[in-house]
């Protein structure tokens, strides 16, 4: 969700257009705001409209139910975007993509809080011009079989391009744990990594294990993925290609697990566990996610940010799974990250 | 939710036996654990468990269903409390009652961020002793046209009494607005109030419209009542007072809406209404209340702290009632508090 964040960074200059921000189409040469300025803020955006347009596209041949619905919204500080959000569709209850595309100017302390390292990047504590842009997505099915997805991608430069990142990564949330699915999730991302650096997987897998941890009851969301931001250590060039690998495998990634467990049967009982995970969920988003926040606290559009909400979500008191169950299985895994490839 | 904070205090001293902190019947002069420390923190502490058995006594009649189950916890770093939790009632989805009686150290920041006002107390930055004590409470009913209601009263005090200060407050979250309950309701407190300062009433009711806004929504939770925080202007013995009169007065002002209501038809539509709302109750705990976030932060008990939440929520993408319909009115007060008496 941290390119919510980046959508919602404080900026004083005036209003822009968001037809030229973001466009109805692909974005081309001649209508792309982000031309003037340098060759990467348009190649992101343009592979994140891509990516938001072919995997909205996949998703819903794999609903074969509902459509998304786009709504273009602009900030007047500085920026706007496009979400798509399906509701009540066959597989999906609700999932949303959201593009951001977003300039301005924010302040020394929003550019040392946008990263994870909270790097000081010095500028005589003056207002720091900016270009962001990001595609996150959350997508959650009604079967308690079929697991939550998110995934971000995003990339930051100040003017003139004296500091930029990338930022991103996928991951996955089932309520119930099917080894092979865990097995081929991670396994497409290890490939995604492995093709740009032997180190990424490894890394970006525990970042995502410590990352996307409910530090008030020691267990993670979900079964992680990858995750990294502030990335920028070699050519720019070269993490760009890898987020886009990164973000065309989304579908080859989550799909098949979705096509296998669709129509799988399941109790009342695996619903309300299903639920109480969500419960977790929005925990996690709300308490800790850091785009979510800072999102909600910097005047950011609260629909697109909290697109990332189930659509609905349940808490017990105190409910403890049975030794033995699939579901103290899933619970044993939260808290005591696996390797899966 | 400030007594979950209380409850959550960094503390270095050593584990202490719950059951001298919180008995198992009333306190009583041989076994309360306060007594040797002053008056007021015991005689707080035996008002609020006091309070704590009516009340639940109370519930349990109107909802004629379930029981309160009572769970005893202890902090090992010093500290302990009782909750009681009605789950799957006639009439309440989820209700909890929650003592906590802490002692132990803090640390100066977190004195400081005790309070509203964030007042400093100075200690040369060593550890600060302490004793809090506090009773919160919320009652989630099933029917939408039955409200939720929370409240919480609590004291604190530093070692040798230099620093004290009482905080609560009761606060109603309908899902729809029936005018002569908010009468009834804001009615109540406004006599409490007037029982014991001409100012108290207009100056918590405020203070409630102003601490339970969702911020990035731009709305109230509900419909407000009474809050108040840091309150020690007085002889402590008048604030006692004033927190008995308010925590004995739970009843009466709640009550008689849920026996009115309880048995309202409603439709889908007006459950769904009522579990958008129970989401922003979600997103006002989990993202601005003190009391939740500190102490979830602190390695609070966490069943306890976020009893709080419903047992089922939703979010729906950008949903927007329709205008002159009543979640619309709802929603109109929630953006602009309105004076009830």
């Amino acid at each position: 969700a941290l390119s919510t964040m980046m959508a919602t960074k404080p900026a004083t200059e005036e209003a822009m257009s968001v037809q030229k921000i973001v466009n109805d189409n692909l974005p081309s040469e001649e209508d792309t705001l982000a031309e003037r300025d340098g060759s990467m803020r348009v190649k992101m955006e343009q592979m994140l409209r891509e990516a938001q347009i072919s995997i909205t596209k996949a998703i819903e041949e794999i609903d074969g139910g509902a459509k998304f619905r786009e709504d273009a919204w602009e900030r007047n500080t500085g920026g706007g975007g496009k979400s798509r959000v399906l509701a009540n569709g066959k597989v999906w209850e609700k999932a949303g993509v959201n593009l951001s595309v977003v300039h301005g100017t924010m302040p020394q302390e929003a550019l040392k809080a946008a990263t994870e390292r909270g790097a000081t990047r010095s500028n005589n504590g003056e207002e720091v011009p900016f270009f962001a842009c990001g595609l996150s997505c959350v997508m959650h099915p009604h079967n308690p079989h079929c697991p939550t997805m998110h995934f971000n991608y995003r990339y930051f430069e100040t003017e003139g391009g004296e500091h930029w990142w990338f930022g991103g990564g996928t991951d996955i949330t089932p309520s119930y744990i099917d080894e092979d699915d865990m097995k081929h999730f991670h396994g497409t991302y290890k490939e995604v990594c492995d093709r740009h650096d032997p180190e990424y997987y490894n890394k970006f897998k525990k970042w995502a294990d410590e990352y996307f941890l409910i530090q008030h009851r020691g267990e993670r969301r979900g079964m992680g993925g990858i995750f990294f931001d502030d990335l920028n250590d070699r050519d720019p060039e070269e993490i760009f290609e890898f987020c886009k690998d990164a973000a065309n495998h989304v579908v080859p990634a989550y799909g098949p697990i979705i096509e296998k467990h669709k129509n799988d049967a399941y109790t009342e009982e695996q619903k309300q566990w299903q639920q109480l995970r969500r419960g977790r969920y929005v925990e996690f988003n709300l308490v800790y996610d850091r785009g979510t926040i800072f999102g909600l606290k910097t005047n950011g559009r609260t629909e697109s940010i909290l697109m990332s909400l189930p659509e609905t979500a349940s808490w017990l008191y105190d409910h403890q799974p049975e030794a033995g169950t699939p579901e103290a299985e899933f619970l044993d895994a939260a808290r005591n990250p696996r390797e899966w490839v």
